[in-house]
Parts: C-alpha cells; sequence; structure tokens
C-alpha cells in the first residue's frame, strides 16, 4: 500500500472531479479543515500530522498502473484520466504549526489551489490530520496527569494497524511522552525507544529468579525486570537479593514493572522492599489499562517514575474520534457557507488570533475573516506555497518543544482531565454579517 | 512504511530474542491469541484479518538497511543482527477461518514454532487480528440492526491511518456491508465502491439544481444526488423535476442522498414527494453519525433504502479495542500459564467446539485441551505448517458467505445491539486441573 497513492481516496472524489473537468471548473478553491466541537471530556486539542500531510501532498501522484486500473473500471472519462496521469498538488497551505492547542470551529489547515486539486486531497488529509491530533490531545491529557513521570507509548499492538502505531508513537511524542516501545519510530522519526520483557519471557523459564538472572546478564548495563507474572512482592524480595549477588559483577537493574493487580498498593509495597534492601537506585515503572483519569486519581501521590500507556492513547479509548470536516469556503471569489442544520459553517477564508493574559496563560480565541485586524497572536501560518514548502520539516524536538510550551500556557481549570470544554472562541461580526449576507442569497433548489 | 518490516514491532521483543537467542532456547513454544473479556455491548465478535497475517508471516524479514539500523543503535548483539538477518517464520499456526462468530478466552490464532519466531511476531498479530476483528464485529451488528438494507462503508476519513481505512472496508465486507467509498479496497479487494458528491460540489456551483443538473449529465446511467445542503425537501422537489426534464434525453437519477436534518422524518416526507412526483424508482440514502444503536431504533419502519456509515464503524467508536492477548501457553513440551490477577491464562495447547440445535442456532462453546473428544463442531483449523500456507488464500465472497451463515446462527436474543454478552463458554475440567497443576508446580521468585 502506497502512502501517497491517489486510490487511497474515497470515490466520490474521483467522480467530483470527472463533473469538474467536465465542466472546466478550475478556479481557485479555499478549503479549511476544523474541528466543529470538542468531544465530551476535552477541554483542548493538539495539532499534529501536518508534517505527514505536507509529505503526501508533495507525493500524492497516479502510477501508470493505478491509471490503468481506474481506465478498466470503465467508471471515469477520458479527460478526468488524463488529468491524474499528470496530477501534482500546486497549491497553497496555511496551517497551524504541530503541537498547537486548537479549539472548535477554528482552522488548523486551510488549501488554497484549483478546485479539483482542493477537492482531490480532502479524505487522506482528514485522514492524517484528524488521527494524529486525536492522539496528541489524548497523550498531552496523560502528560499534565503525570507531570514529571517519564510516560512511554506501548500501543501498537492495539493501535488500528501499522500506520496507526507508528503515527501514535509520533503524535504522543510531540505531546509530551518520553518515547515509545515502536521500534520503527525510532528508525524513522529519532524517536527513543523503549522495552523490557513480556510475561512469556518469565513463562518460558523454569523459574522466575532465573529469567530475571537471564535477563539481567544479557543487559548488564540497566535492565527492567517485569515482576507481576506470579506474586509481586515475592518478585520484589527476589530482585533485591539478585541485584545484590550480581553487583559485584557490576551488572545494574534499572528499573521493575508492573502490568496488573493494585499498582499503587503494590507500588508502595515494592518501593519499601527496594528502598530496605539497598536497591533505592531502582524506580518502578507501572503498565497495562492506564490513561490520564487513572493517572490523575490513583497515582498522584505513589512512587512510580514512570508509565507505560498503550491502548487507551493509541486509540483515544474515550474519544475514538473528532467531529471534524474539510469545507469549501469560497469558490471562484465568492464565500461559500453550508447551512445543513448542526453543520452550518462560517464562510471564506479565515484566521484565527489568540490573546494571553500577564501570565501567559491563554485566555480566549478569535475567528475572523483573513484579513481584518485583531488583536493577539495569529495562529495559521503560511507553510506551502505552489505546491513546496516553504521551510524544511521541523525537527520533532523543536515540535515537542512548541507543544510544552502550549500546554504551560493552559489556565489550570483547563489541565483537568474531566473538565469540559470551556474556551471562548468568538466568532467575528464581519463573519456573521457574512454568513447572513450568504443564507439571503442562497439559490436553494426549489 | 513496509507492512512486513522487522522493525514494525515492541523493542522488547528484541531485547527478549536477545537473551532467547544468548541462552538458545529455541525450543517448541506455542502462543494463543484470545480476547480475554467481550466489550460491553458486545454479544460476539466476529474473527477478521488472518489473511493479513499468513501474507505477514510469509513475508516477515529485516532487509539489510534494516539490519545496519539495527546495528547501528549498539544495543543488540551479533548473534541477535545474524538471526535477524536470515529471519524466516517456519512455524505452524491453526486458527478460526476469517467470518467465525468467537466468545471471550477462545485462541483465534495458536502459533506452535520456535520460541524466538513465535515471540518475534507478536506485536504485528496483535495488530492485524485485533482491528478486523474489532472492525468486523462492530459492522455485523451494522448489518443485523437493518435487515435488507445497503450498508456503505464510508469510513476512510476518520479511521486510524491509511491501513486501518484500508482494512475497515475490507472487514466490513466480510461482515456483509455492499461496498465501501475507499478506491483502493476495489482496486486490492475488489470490494465494489460507491460513491456520490460532496456538499462542497453544492457549493460550488452558483446553485444547486445546477449542481445537480451537472452531476446528472456527468453519470448519466444513474447518479446520486445530495440533497441537504440547503433544505432537503425543496431539493427533493427540485429533483423531480430534475427528473423529468432529463428522462426523454435518456439521462436517469438512480439515489438521493440526506446527510443532516432528522432524517428518518425528512426520509418520510421525501419518499411522499418522490413517489407523487412520478419518481418512485429512485430510492433514498442516508448517511451522517449512523450505528447500530441508530439503525435499530430509528430506523427500522423508514422508507431508506441504503446507509454510508463511516466512523463509528471504522473506529468501533463504542468500543474502539477489544481485551485481547497473544499468551505462551506451552515452552518445550511443558503447558503455562499466567497466574496475574484477573489476567490469568488457561494452559496449554487448545481447541474450541461449538455446539448447535435443531435449527442450526448456537448453543454453547467448549473450551478443551487440544486432543480431547468433545461434542460440537472444532473450529481451529491448520492454515499453514512450516511457515507455508496450506490452501490458497479463500476469495472474499466465499469468506463473506462463511460469515453470513455465522450471523443466521445467532440465537435471537444475541442479534439485539443492546444485548449484553450471554453465551456460555465452558472450560473444560482437563484445563481447570491442568491450571491447578500448574499453580502448585510455578516457581515463584521467593
Amino acid at each position: 500500500m502506497q502512502k501517497s497513492s491517489g486510490l487511497l481516496t474515497d470515490l466520490y472524489q474521483l467522480t467530483m472531479l470527472d463533473a469538474y473537468l467536465e465542466a472546466d471548473m478550475r478556479d481557485e478553491a479555499v478549503f479549511e479543515f476544523f474541528v466543529r466541537r470538542l468531544p465530551k471530556n476535552r477541554s483542548f486539542l493538539m495539532v499534529a500530522g501536518l508534517e505527514q500531510l505536507l509529505n503526501y501532498l508533495e507525493r500524492l501522484s497516479f502510477r501508470a498502473n493505478e491509471i490503468e486500473w481506474l481506465e478498466s473500471t470503465g467508471r471515469f472519462s477520458s479527460k478526468l484520466l488524463n488529468y491524474l496521469k499528470d496530477f501534482q498538488f500546486l497549491g497553497e497551505v496555511r496551517a497551524m504549526p504541530e503541537g498547537t492547542l486548537c479549539f472548535e470551529n477554528e482552522p488548523i489547515v486551510q488549501v488554497i489551489a484549483a478546485l479539483p486539486e482542493a477537492q482531490l486531497i480532502e479524505t487522506r488529509l482528514i485522514n492524517l490530520i484528524h488521527y494524529q491530533t486525536l492522539i496528541a490531545s489524548k497523550a498531552a491529557r496523560c502528560v499534565l496527569a503525570a507531570p514529571g513521570k517519564m510516560l512511554v507509548d506501548f500501543g501498537l499492538r492495539r493501535a488500528h494497524g501499522a500506520e496507526a502505531g507508528l503515527l501514535a508513537a509520533r503524535a504522543s511524542y510531540i505531546a509530551g511522552f518520553t518515547g515509545t516501545s515502536t521500534v520503527l519510530a525510532e528508525a524513522e522519526f529519532g524517536i527513543p525507544i523503549f522495552g523490557t520483557m513480556a510475561h512469556s519471557f518469565i513463562q518460558a523459564h523454569s523459574s522466575e529468579i532465573e529469567a530475571f538472572e537471564h535477563f539481567a546478564r544479557t543487559y548488564p548495563d540497566g535492565s527492567v525486570l517485569l515482576i507481576d507474572t506470579y506474586d509481586t512482592l515475592a518478585a520484589a524480595r527476589a530482585v533485591t537479593r539478585l541485584v545484590r549477588r550480581l553487583r559485584p559483577e557490576g551488572i545494574t537493574v534499572r528499573a521493575v514493572r508492573l502490568d496488573s493487580g493494585d499498582m499503587p498498593a503494590l507500588a508502595d509495597e515494592v518501593r519499601k522492599i527496594l528502598d530496605g534492601n539497598g536497591c533505592e537506585d531502582i524506580s518502578i515503572f507501572c503498565s497495562g489499562s492506564l490513561d490520564e483519569y487513572v493517572l490523575a486519581t490513583e497515582y498522584t501521590d505513589t512512587p512510580v517514575d514512570g508509565f507505560g500507556i498503550g491502548t487507551h492513547v493509541d486509540v483515544s479509548a474515550d474519544a475514538p474520534y473528532l467531529d471534524c470536516a474539510y469545507k469549501i469556503q469560497e469558490y471562484a471569489g465568492t464565500a461559500r457557507r453550508k447551512i445543513s442544520p448542526g453543520k452550518a459553517t462560517w464562510p471564506g477564508r479565515k484566521q484565527v488570533y489568540r490573546r494571553y493574559d500577564a501570565d501567559g496563560l491563554i485566555q480566549g480565541d478569535a475567528l475572523v475573516e483573513i484579513n481584518e485586524t485583531c488583536e493577539g497572536t495569529a495562529l495559521l501560518e503560511t507553510v506551502m506555497r505552489n505546491g513546496e514548502r516553504l521551510t524544511s520539516s521541523p525537527d520533532l524536538t523543536s515540535v515537542r518543544d512548541h507543544a510544552a510550551r502550549e500546554l504551560a500556557s493552559l489556565p489550570e481549570a483547563m489541565q483537568d482531565p474531566f473538565a469540559e470544554s470551556i474556551y471562548p472562541v468568538k466568532i467575528a461580526k464581519s463573519l456573521k454579517a457574512s454568513a447572513a449576507k450568504i443564507d439571503r442569497s442562497v439559490q436553494t433548489a426549489d
């Protein structure tokens, strides 16, 4: 499967293109991607996925065998097939940088291109921005719920497919995770990887202590031992004996991992056992069904040093999708607006301004027409013109730093994982007036 | 990203392999993949993803540049690197065929291979079987909730990445969907694709009726018109006038699509408008935030002929993950068992038997030791030996037919989307005895 294959799209994109080309509707269109409403229990979202979108736009093409296949279906005009054969995205993109906080109705990505180009990219654009924004937002909540702790993404196995697993590692790293267990994420993105052992490792040995010693000797510079396969506290005591025995050989154990049971209580007991037996330097790592709610309510005063967080982050379990859309806002110089009940949009090309208080905390956003002057900081930046990036990809560390600054700008009430969305996004009068004007002029079919 | 790249795994698989190779632990291991408990509101699951798993096992390898990269990290022994360089999966696989119903604790896939081989494949095995099983199960619920209706997967845009979107099209088709909007799903799997137009198409035109006529003329053999951009009923009336006007030219409109508002009520009104104006042959298609609950409660007596179902199926919104695991059950001829609280497993290699009543409805399953004789039909079949498939891939139509027969075997109480899991899975006495024996003999670390 080619990630930038033109076939990775909805059929209606191609049928619409066929009609557009037939009528030569190739004027400039403006589309915006935005989230209509935040999910319940999301007081903010964090933008991610722009890097993959820009890669896609630079590479999107139809290979010869794909054109042949499209032709073989008998569905499309030769005009469309010729158009797709030479397809290249040559439009302009404005976007919020990855790691930026965003709220309802705010354009995250704005695409300005000939109508067929802006339309064709819809499906994959949503697919890429939606998923990473979903995961960065979820991961950021975990970071806020466990300040100063080491968080590692363990979710590849239950992520929805290979790409989801890989991009979840990326999105959660941007949001502030320390790393991931996904090996490919280090190879592709340079994200630090972490890993220990599975229960099967313990079970394949004839005894738990044999498994511990075997693993410790294989990784003499600092292994992590999984101690919950049979009896967690007994295993913790055994680890201390093993450590004392191996220390003279220069072999160190870095941490123990718990993965089941009443982990906050067990962690307390394990800490005591470790400290009482000269293993103050061994840290405690927990995994298993963790999320921001559990971290914030059960782990705040525990001696746990780090957490492996998998499924709940990689599928954003309590909110597995966003109510997002990519909508036409302007065509051939005229603002457009959808007025379907519950799905109305604000017309025209827009900008988002954010205001901060004296302490640097965010106070409120304003959604305005693009050329309107407004107090605050403008959030959308031009990142691509004529299908070419204006700057090289920012490195992931700087994206991560930006994300950390963004999280630091959240008022305390919005950091609570149980907080609902309360942040004010003001719609400019000019947009309301423009919407009203369109509503009056719209030619319905009747 | 290579779908069969060896780097698409958790780091701990590689660290464990390093230890196994160092100690020459290469005896035969048996692992099983199963779902511990069904999610709330799942009375059954439907197995899918085996085809992609077998493809993976046949192709899993480490390319030269991947070995170089692994070496460059300085983390792994040269023994491991040499092993991975020549890696080939040479094990045996037994599995439930795709489309089969399954329940808690039942092995869906059983892998018998040298310990390092059986271990290395864990992450991607779970990743592939978990996701498609999740989606086939969700889609099957929609099929049961809308008997006889046309259901089309519209979910690519909000699926979690490209692979999720493509595999959701496949899993939902197996479960009984009529097709998908994902173009690549027809190219790769031969799944019928469907598509109409987006709201942007209407909005890019100067009037709705102009957009309708334009699209109808582009697809004269039967277009589908989206009628909810401004005023649904006005648009329906306009469609009837357009149809009468274009009919003499041999142009037909096949359906209208609704995507917002009170769709069950609107569908009634639209049906009356169509029927009252000589358009009895035009069908009604609905999309937008649909799932099995909405279908079963709001659409049972409506004149809607088909549904586009997207996000809720492609992310399995009400249960976005399964509590599944891939656990070692035997090593070097000895049954193994994990006894962590809440995560204990039944030891040894197992088989599942299913009993049916006189009407062919499922009555109960039994989980037994593999060579135990038992009443009913055995569900696990050997599908791969020495790393080679025993039969060629079944075509998707026959998988789909099998799935339909499976759904037909569900007692009525289990077809209700609000039903919880009630199906009996009996654990054989022999397994309980074996578990007790292991518990007595287990050497914890203390």
